[in-house]
């Protein structure tokens, strides 16, 4: 898969067969070229314990193959079927209040259970023993969205038992355990592994350590459970692409980790739905109500891209959802240049979930390609147009950024496990920082604080509590400008305050000590010179930097060579104003979008999207010589305009 | 009971049997007739088990009779006591989170639980044996405000295996179920009933074929409770009236179906509880925070007189109440307000809670006629006013609207189980449409959409997502003008989208398709003229209709024949404006009564109230040559007046 | 300790031995002469069953004794280590759903739970027989903020059966039990005491009878929990002072009898994180972000002092805290303000809360003394200069005031369990009357409703529904004006209305009659002259007693004799109004402070503070011939002054 390509989701298994030859027919008549299938099938595959039934699925395949399709299969994993379930119950997850997580929806299982991991290595050997050299399936997919519905904790013994062997494998005694872990505070010492307790139902809030500990234990069971799985499909399924969908705004587990076994990462886009769930605010929401937030979907495409390099959209929204408080219709033409905006990025193909709309269960309300009486809605035709301009675009290959922006799974969870000030969200602060990148014109990578830091010309570090070993290193090594929020470096690996304080294993790099941290409600501010720190400040020692601004006397924005600290939480003025100043000392040339606007390069293929509900000149973002190929300078609301750029 | 009589509840076991003479006394001479006893006594009738203790009930019954009163004798099944749950613990109800609902207030019981049914059989055998034959009980309530505190449905094993077997005599066969339910769906399908666990606890959203299909399983297990105690009282209370107090906006179960086993439907009016529980806006409260809402009483009055026809108001608010979050004192005058309101609506009588205010208990913040030191509290006054006026006031009856709204419990059910936006709460809906219809001065049925519609001039549809067969056939048949809100006709029996697609069986009738459907967060509208659609909008095939408003291009309001379709949820100026069109193409005459006047017809009796807090000129609503009976052209707050109509 | 002194409170288990001296050393240095130690130590003073460890607790004791500072010494009751816990798990107390409170943070215990008892007298004897006679401590602190995190109610077996054992002891029959509770009512009269559950978890409300009873209950567990300690500490710790350190806006216990037990009553001073968690309104919290309420503290000081006449601050907050929703930095020189507020107050010694911020563990965010990097923090020199100037003051003693304010724990645990409207919180109005006296330049005593009520010369009671008795008689013997907010006497011990309706045993005092009651939503109000009742209003006979002011008609302040009755909840101006003019009719004179600064007097030093953000003149507090000893007439934000009155 080298140039990009459209396909769909499809449940043959929902429809009468007799549909399945039209389907097909009609799927590569839009353009699309493959199909992803068998999601959630296991109910089907397997009715009843040991009873396979493959014959309806060597017909699906088949059939979708003759059309011409390549073919994703998944694994049938995110939802086992109840007789299975019923063979040992406490597979169940529980929540954090201790109750099981029922059967009678989706993801209804503990990662860390034994038992199902069992299960799923017998269905997946099953379906990749069957299918695995199979011509038309290229690819296969893992389970489904994992983490979705706050998935990977569990409350029950089965996590908890899984836990205390993780720790005993983690620390060499439960000695070392209640050092790391500071447990001499509040008398919380172990004396076995056997003791340690899940961190929730506590009588106020649990060990932040403790928790974070939790955290990762947690995201290890994603990681092992989903590695059941690809060791097997690498073994039956060789040379086929190992991916496993994503969703948006994840934080749960470590993607890297899980990504190392992967070999493309893929999520699934669903802009309005995100808007309605994760919005900025009540008036942003209502503003790209019907086009979704600019930046959060690139965000995500750029974060997904740094995992393994290759990347795709799994599942994108194809007109009103069902899942958000509220579900609009999206702007006519919006289907189309969502994407677009994925392909800019660098996606290698871009799925469309799904491709008839199921007139039953949980997700009637949920549009497709196709209404349920199989009337063409309107995806299709946005689908087919992409297809059309696809075909006529040049070749062209997504370059290496020049600004990198920095995203760590553990230092969320250490943020979360003590926030310290009840809006501090390390999340909104990343998307705040990326947001400005993006409205100053700039390709971002977002990569893991573990990567390759070099050929990059601004590093922009948004939430980095813990500092994997040797970052500060390679920060310096990168040559690169360095934008640093604040709390990065204030937590060890184990959630203890560093021995030099704050910002710990950065302090030579920026040249600080932080003697004391307030985090504030709102409209309680640090005033700055256009623009304030809100939510967070810090008081520094300032040892060897240059204060570049003060606020009522504390220092509040310092620098040490290339490494710029900010010791505050920046509303959006400070955040647009010192990444633009970041970007110029950098060499880079700010490129301000506008408000609705927003741009992504892909080799010397420029795409411009705009956001808003009305027309946008993109005039100021073309350059002399470009060649319009798609849309043109006028770029209406949910239009794209595609030039190639001279240079 | 054929003409308007008041009663009062009282328990005498609350007090000493001194006091009932004088008691008794007293509510004649106010002007009372019947007086309600027994509900909630099973403690005082039987205090351990077996030891029945029915002196006492019949000396209160005795000393009752002897003043004159009429008796209505309620069975206590909804109190059972601590003795009798403790034989049986597993009759307690659980919650949605599956713990017990414990004893130590009231209705703690589960509908479903075998066991109590035959407790609640012996009790209700022992009175009816006793006191069925007595000459002054002219009726029986059964229980007490079934629902109440959300107490239909139930979570524990006692629901889970009954809704089992329910579900077993429901289908033919477990392949049915999967099939109804689309269970292929995220591979729900279920290899035995004994698979299918209640719709609560699932990781994510349940099935909402399941979730509906739950919903009638626990409305019909009212209807079996009640039903066990209405066959035990009919054999052995011949000729009296079996009665039960529904409440106010209790959507749990199918009145409809409870009310088969009935011969009166009476409900319990708060109106400051009802108002500050459900009030639609906080404006609103402010406004009528010591009248009431001027339609949510009428509203009921009118629903439960569709029931069998013969209705009653069980329990009149008489002064402040305990139970809402503020409680603040009704307007003087407004006892004798609502008591004339419920009259002008056809009510056999009303019965005011309570006699005397309990100094102990739950309820001590709950006024009564009486205060707890036996002094007369305000109600006792208004109540004596009103039984004068009663009794000088000509003969009226209750004549058939020329408007029915119709209302479907199922249909409830179905949009509960799928609202696909945060705020479209279809009783609501329901509300403003009904507002429209009586401030256009309409007297309106509020009909079961079962119920025959011929003879009407305009039928309402605010919510029926769920057609019954033959619907549409009624409703042209009627020849009556149709106003359909939308949503009708959206989805099957079993909560599937029609194949058809929306609005399904009404499809022919509206000439419409429903394409595509999306809610809308606040503040995000679609435009019409002099108003908007707010929360919902439907795009249409506008098949063989004509399209009346279009909105940004879409067809917004359609109409075929006399069946006008609303593509989305209107504000309130377009629903006074397609209502009151509605009324003028059906013949009818639009009165408008104003902001804060109501008015209702019994036979060529009218009355009008003013809910605001100030005076109001009620001339535009007189006719000429009409008598006034009460009161006069200036209505002060909190005042009726009441003219015989000339025609 | 005569004469106000300095402290600190340490945990030495957290840190390495060699820094213990230096620790000790700096302490005298900065000028405090006492450490409170032990508090949570148990895993180190018992790291597995019997197995103790006291060497380095000795030498602990003995480093800090020989650098001159006495100590403090605590029980480590407050955190079970989980050995222990597991020899018992049903020692975890139950939240109000009936799930145990785990282990891994603190307070993890049901005060009724008989082998935690015994446990604690075990670990307590130890540690008294070792250090009892230790010339070097002075007091014992028994556990460590009873009632923080809500932990006095438990909803367990454990609780539950120990609640029947106290029914059966407070009532002579469960006939009794049932008439005192009104159990008639709703058929909840029970038929042993065994049947008699936890009052959570009911379908609807409980009775509130059964909850007063269940928090008079669960009260006395604490007492007796304490008091399991406080008489092995006489026993083997003679002459020393028992304390408990309190926390702030505790309702949960009556401290009145826990301190029956104690020598001094203690609380630990947050001004930030109270102002976070309670503070009135967003304004308020805005306003004094970084001061404080200026009048929780103060309030509290007057509470604690009015327990057994001496108190003291056991943790005084230094800096930033971790545990509010926002946990902003004090203005600098606040912590200073802060502790001589708590002299002024007549605190015998004030101790900061911590010597070192600790660097692991959930408090990692709360300041200290010293940064967990040994560098002083800003409260080293604040409490230095505190120190000195404490050294250079007169000696002074704390008078009795000529104002008392009324607190009694049943009435606020009456108030709870019906309060009647959302918003009726009857802490607020406590204060609210509180911060007007305040505002009026008075000292105030707040004292419990058994108390000495001779020689005041103003008694306000903003919240005494159960009214103790002879408490009348003694507000009428003791010749004050007398001020009575709403409620006063509506309820009798047993939370009935009394026989003769309220203000019922102050009928004959007050000379009015409450016939009826609402609550108000907001923006719903009863007008008076220059302001409102708002939140609540009673309506009147009155019988004996001058209207002094009318709402509409209705009776809303009245007088009889010295004796003034609010028949309303009175917004800030009315609440204003009323106590200024009761101090008049008192004798006393009102000296309004001024927005934001407060003052209170100790023997003829007057101290005045700014708890305002901007400068202020405080002239108007000062008298003709006082003598300036710190600070002048200009008062910085964070500023003081204090003067020596000339009378």
């Amino acid at each position: 898969m080298t140039t990009p390509r459209l396909g769909v989701c499809y449940f043959p298994e929902h429809w009468p067969r007799e549909m399945w030859a039209d389907d097909a027919r009609r799927m590569v008549e839009t353009g699309l070229s493959f199909v992803r299938i068998g999601e959630f099938a296991w109910s089907r595959i397997e009715p009843s314990a040991g009873n396979y039934q493959f014959e309806w699925l060597d017909e699906a395949i088949g059939t979708l193959a003759d059309a011409g399709l390549k073919i994703i299969l998944c694994t049938p994993t995110a939802t086992p079927p109840k007789w299975l379930v019923d063979t040992m119950p406490d597979m169940l997850a529980a929540d954090a209040r201790g109750r099981p997580r029922m059967f009678g929806s989706r993801r209804h299982y503990d990662f860390a259970h034994e038992g199902y991991r069992k299960e799923c290595a017998r269905i997946v050997t099953k379906l990749a023993g069957r299918y695995g050299d199979h011509p038309a399936i290229v690819s296969w997919q893992t389970d489904n969205e994992y983490g979705c519905h706050d998935t990977v904790t569990s409350y029950g013994a089965v996590s908890r038992d899984a836990f205390r062997q993780w720790l005993a494998k983690r620390y060499a005694s439960v000695a070392e355990l209640n050092e790391a872990w500071g447990n001499v505070f509040w008398s919380k010492e172990y004396t076995s592994f056997d003791e340690v307790e899940l961190p929730n139902l506590t009588v106020t809030e649990p060990n932040p350590a403790h928790m974070l500990a939790y955290r990762r234990f947690a995201s290890d069971m994603v990681v092992e459970f989903n590695r059941v799985q690809t060791e097997i499909l690498r073994q039956h399924a060789p040379g086929r692409d190992l991916v496993h969908n994503y969703m948006g705004r994840t934080l749960t587990f470590d993607h890297h980790d899980v990504s190392a076994d992967l070999d493309v990462a893929s999520w699934d886009s669903y802009p309005l739905g995100f808007l309605e769930q994760f919005g900025r605010d009540a008036a942003w929401k209502r503003w790209y109500v019907r086009a979704g937030d600019p930046d959060f979907q690139a965000f995500h495409h750029d974060l997904y891209r740094g995992m393994t390099g290759r990347w795709s959209v799994m599942e994108q929204q194809p007109g009103p959802v069902n899942w958000a408080p509220w579900n609009p219709a999206p702007e006519d033409g919006m289907v189309r240049a969502w994407t677009h905006e994925a392909i800019a990025h660098g996606a290698e193909y871009v799925s469309y979930f799904r491709w008839r709309q199921a007139p039953f269960g949980q997700e009637q309300f949920h549009a497709g390609m196709n209404r349920p009486d199989n009337s063409p809605d309107l995806a299709i035709g946005e689908a087919a147009q992409v297809a059309r301009e696809l075909a006529d675009l040049p070749e062209a290959k997504t370059a290496r950024a020049d600004v990198a922006l920095i995203v760590d799974y553990p230092s969320f969870w250490s943020m979360e496990a003590q926030s310290q000030g009840e809006d501090y969200d390390a999340f909104s602060l990343t998307m705040r920082l990326y947001s400005m990148l993006r409205m100053a014109g700039q390709n971002v990578d977002v990569i893991s604080a573990h990567a390759d830091l070099s050929g990059y010309k601004l590093v922009v570090v948004p939430n980095l509590p813990i500092v994997p070993g040797g970052f500060a290193e390679r920060a310096i090594a990168s040559g690169a400008e360095l934008l640093f929020a604040p709390r990065c470096g204030s937590r060890t690996a184990e959630h203890r305050i560093p021995d030099n304080l704050g910002p710990g294993p950065l302090a030579d790099l920026l040249g600080v000590k932080v003697l004391r941290v307030e985090s504030m409600q709102p409209a309680i501010w640090r005033n700055l010179d256009g623009g304030v720190f809100e939510r967070w400040f810090e008081f520094l020692d300032v040892i060897d930097a240059k204060v570049i601004e003060k606020s009522d006397g504390h220092p509040a924005i310092t620098r040490k060579g290339r490494a710029t600290y900010l010791a505050g939480w920046p509303d959006e003025a400070i955040a647009r104003r010192e990444v633009d100043a970041a970007l110029e000392r950098a060499g880079l040339t700010v490129l301000e979008t506008g408000d609705d606007l927003r741009l992504r390069d892909r080799g010397n293929l420029r795409t411009i999207i705009n956001y808003g509900p009305g027309e946008r000149d993109c005039g100021h973002l073309l350059g002399k010589g470009d060649t319009v190929l798609v849309g043109g300078r006028n770029v209406p609301a949910a239009g794209i305009t595609i030039v190639e750029r001279k240079s």
